[in-house]
């Protein structure tokens, strides 16, 4: 995605009631954060929070935090909490790389939504669906690894149902055209511009038990 | 596919040297009309044969075993023989649901290429990744079971990987635009017709450990 520089990003997203600002503070109790044992749902790469804050707004009973690197597009997401009070939503500003730092066993799935392709295989590991990463998820799930994914690329959907699946995933949803199928979705607003240009979008559902 | 009626065709397969008649009599012994212990790789729905009939020149250190149920395609592939000497070719008139009484351990690998999608989910069973055909298929491999699967269609393709994971497959390789990849492919005559109206390819690749 092409970045565009917010005025104050950082001050803006720091200063929101949704961040949690030292996540590492609340590692393996972030339940107490949320003041209940609901499951736990965490996007890594939320982009501008539409997915997320669609998922809070319609599934009270879930708990959801969103995780993005970027503060200039997580600001759009502050931005439209800002008339939300939603108390099943967090927000962390932060690395996919530290998630072993900030979350034990807590997890109950994971989405991953047009997450970068890095498309050269010498940058594969940088893949959020790469076995590097996989091991660093499967330290952060409290049950069995739960991954959701969605993307219009199509080389890292390909390497994903590869990567998963030689980790030990089983793939129980599929599909290569998301949005003719009856699953409930909620779109990304990169999802929103991309379909309306006819694209398909590829998503999977996989466990590994 | 459409099918046109072909004049005697039924005749034109059943006399010709490449196709075994009563193949039930061979069951566990197929390595004995090879005269060789090479892997035997089998094709359901061959169709006219270019993809076969491709392997077996270029591997001619495999086996190469051809089914298709309607001798009106199968003719197709019988007319191109004519002219060829391949002694690692043999093709079968038959219908899959019969793979039981025909081999017993014998399949190397197993190629779906262009199968019917089955796109209705009362239809589900019939598709050659179904849980149903993959049963079947299991009796039939001589080691761990192997197959390797091109389609067009994106609802057969994101069905086989669901049925294919869940039977206990995984997926080593797995590409949506198979004719940008390096892969060694040879096209089925379907195939080239789609892709030449710039239409990818679906391909993947699955072993059951």
């Amino acid at each position: 995605m092409r970045l565009r520089k917010v005025k104050n990003a950082l001050d803006t997203v720091n200063t929101s009631k949704y961040i949690i600002l030292e996540p590492e503070k609340h590692k393996g109790n972030f339940n107490k954060l949320f003041n209940n044992d609901n499951p736990i749902y965490l996007e890594i790469g939320m982009g501008k929070g539409n997915f997320i804050i669609q998922n809070a707004l319609n599934h009270p009973k879930n708990n959801y935090i969103g995780l993005e690197k970027y503060e200039s597009v997580q600001v759009r997401a502050v931005q439209k909490l800002e008339k939300l009070d939603l108390p099943n939503l967090k927000l962390i500003h932060m690395d996919a790389q530290n998630l072993k730092n900030v979350f034990d066993k807590e997890i109950d799935t994971i989405f991953l939504n047009f997450s970068d392709p890095w498309p050269k295989s010498r940058h594969s590991k940088r893949r959020l669906t790469s076995s590097f990463f996989l091991e660093i998820y499967d330290s952060i799930f409290k049950g069995k690894p739960h991954i959701i994914q969605k993307t219009d690329n199509i080389g890292l959907f390909a390497s994903s149902i590869v990567s998963l699946s030689e980790y030990g995933y089983t793939i129980h949803n599929c599909s290569l055209d998301l949005h003719s199928e009856t699953i409930e979705n909620f779109e990304t607003e990169y999802e929103e511009k991309f379909a309306s240009k006819g694209e398909k979008i590829n998503y999977l559902d996989a466990v590994k038990e």
